[in-house]
């Protein structure tokens, strides 16, 4: 909702806190079958879509979450040839997979149609490798997807979707995880946006313990900034069926194509585990142990 | 000011947007000669110090601040014994900087007292070092402090400031780097916090010229979240008087004292270089290139 004044905020009702974005004009609305879209003009964000009354996606620093949520995970493959991205449907996680040569297959499972056709309107560049013959879009249910597709037949599944709460809650259980698993051929990488480190960390620990306990050799989360997402700090974690490979970290240095954040250093870093989450993690750890031992 | 449903609001005019902080009561509020001080209990964040409108510190994330302010520079000093902190009234660098045992004096040198007294009553825990025999809180305008000071006097200047307008502009150029130059020891360190990478990239690399061109010898930026300053995402900038010795890594992992975000880990992750920045650094190069050579 936009004020009198022409700002739209979105309010973090459980952080006391709220972001807004001074509005030019409201370019779009309208009521789907899943959701509410807003797409508006901003001052200095530049076009942005809101999502029931979530900022998706600005013009202005989306490159930091595409590229965060898709480098990382390509790189940390040895050889990613088929890529699937559930939710995503805003093609601008799409537009960088693409951007591996190595890919050749992208399949792109957003369960609202609606989402793309307005990106495709007022997103062009996030869309313009839309066109990519090795890129399919499909608008289906990715649980559904995901539960009848073949056993090891994709590289990377990217679980680019909105927040754990209508559509997308179930992308965070443990039966899509293990669905994503036998998905997985050997080597095969999930990577899911996990929220903010600073609101939601227990959220990311719980994520990585449901993801090893669905089958998942091992996770790893990675951290960025995001402006237009709560608390400006976000995160993405990867879990790994059958431990990670080396960070094919020539090949990042010499990537054939042209990035805004990220680069093979960038990567190294985003790994970087912050002090009070180290230890979050080993509080989990040790939680978790009792349940190990018999009796 | 808060608004009738008790919220307080920073807007950042030049980037149209606005971030908010539901109070729960408003704890104080003076003029001084200097600046207008509020302070806020809120909701999430904690208390908050609000200086002329702008969030200073909160409870909540004053630790990526202050710990980034502070550990990465100590640690990229060969032997750091005699600090000094320009600003810094809230307390929070100081309580780091005396974390190491190998400091042995730390100079605060604040222009506003009332900030510290504040910080005092209101931020028991920044201030929670300040008893230390190795501290001196000096009330002093900081930009004279170090013109009057003797030369080779310090290892580590640490420029913990508001924002390059008002009482904190004189910190900006290349007068006062220059005055730090001629006060620091061999391998001597100044670190500036240096605002965001998205809303003042610009800010930063004329930074690191105008260090440049007061005679320090080498300047590398660091990044690192801050949720409540502008965009989510802030910066320090380090200049060396001769170079940067070593990263004294084996020490920032055996580290004698907590810390919530910092790690030998997150700290050469905080140097890495975003890819939008390392071009905006090249191109400054280029452009400083012509007046290098004669005609």
């Amino acid at each position: 909702m936009v004020n009198e004044a022409g700002w739209f905020s979105e309010v973090y009702p459980h952080h006391g806190s709220a972001l807004s974005f001074k509005v030019i004009d409201k370019l779009h609305e309208e009521q789907t079958p899943f959701q509410r879209i807003e797409i508006f003009e901003t001052e200095w964000f530049g076009t942005l879509m809101v999502i029931d009354g979530c900022t998706m996606v600005s013009d202005r620093d989306n490159f930091l979450y595409h590229e965060m949520m898709t480098h990382p995970a390509l790189y940390s493959h040895p050889h990613p040839e088929r890529v699937w991205i559930i939710g995503g449907g805003d093609c601008g996680s799409l537009k960088e997979v693409l951007k591996h040569p190595e890919v050749q297959e992208v399949l792109q499972i957003e369960i609202d149609e609606r989402v793309t056709r307005l990106a495709e309107q007022y997103f062009p560049d996030l869309c313009a490798a839309n066109g990519d013959p090795r890129a399919r879009l499909l608008f289906a249910d990715g649980v559904r997807f995901v539960q009848e597709a073949a056993a090891d037949s994709v590289d990377v599944v990217i679980v680019d979707s909105t927040d754990p709460v209508g559509p997308a809650e179930g992308l965070f259980n443990a039966a899509f995880y293990r669905e994503c698993l036998r998905c997985l051929r050997p080597h095969g990488i999930l990577a899911q946006q996990s929220e903010s480190p600073l609101f939601h960390p227990d959220l990311i620990v719980a994520m990585r313990r449901t993801m090893r306990q669905a089958g998942f050799s091992a996770t790893r989360t990675l951290f960025f900034p995001q402006s237009i997402y709560p608390s400006g700090w976000w995160s993405g974690t990867l879990a790994a069926k059958g431990g990670f490979a080396p960070f094919r970290e020539a090949d990042a240095r010499a990537k054939p194509f042209a990035t805004l954040y990220y680069n093979a250093e960038v990567h190294r870093a985003a790994f970087a585990v912050p002090e009070f989450f180290r230890h979050l993690l080993a509080d989990a750890e040790q939680e978790a142990a009792p349940s190990r031992s018999p009796g």
